[in-house]
């Protein structure tokens, strides 16, 4: 999981980091470019229980699962996804022109990652 | 502020409404598909004090304003836009193949949606 987790940040461009945690809000595994601009596991932290939140408003509207969430800022993009029930990968890109390549990427090796969970 | 709404799901494919809205939680104004799939009043409710939550989380992780945040459920694509600090418009896109179309249509238009408030 480790290589997939690296993998993912090799392959974005501007990708600063990628963690495994769960949505209690403890950090499984992590990978990071050289010099991170950001510390990601601090923003995976911060946002876990939010996005609890929203998991559930999703199904208080009977929208059914949260597949990912994107959140887009001054300094980069959040890209989470939905691995199972406890589990979610975050990655974040400095530049938002890398957020469809980001999304992709996330997409193909998140398979690998759920089938180790 | 009612025509651009329109306009927003008029050239989104897919979109069953989009709307105005208060981080308070209050509704300004609407525009829904002939036959929405989803009540945008209900879904942009829930979701607003949850935006405020992640509004907070990147103010405390020092990333700065969030500008977009795009949730993907297993029945569409809540795509929200930061409009200014005290607004946000929302669509809901029932496919997420037009995601991308959403996102774009969403941006182009909340400037004349900020103009006006």
């Amino acid at each position: 999981m480790q290589e997939i987790l690296q993998r993912i940040v090799d392959r974005t461009p501007g990708a600063q980091g990628a963690i495994l945690m769960g949505f209690d809000g403890i950090p499984v595994l992590q990978a990071e470019a050289p010099s991170p601009s950001v510390d990601i596991e601090a923003v995976a932290m911060e946002f876990s229980f939010r996005f609890i939140e929203l998991v559930k408003a999703a199904q208080a509207l009977e929208l059914g699962s949260i597949h990912d969430v994107t959140i887009k800022t001054d300094r980069g993009v959040v890209i989470t996804r939905v691995l199972t029930e406890d589990y979610f990968v975050c990655l974040f890109v400095d530049d938002p022109v890398y957020l469809g390549k980001g999304r992709y990427v996330l997409r193909v090796e998140s398979v690998g990652l759920a089938q180790q969970l």
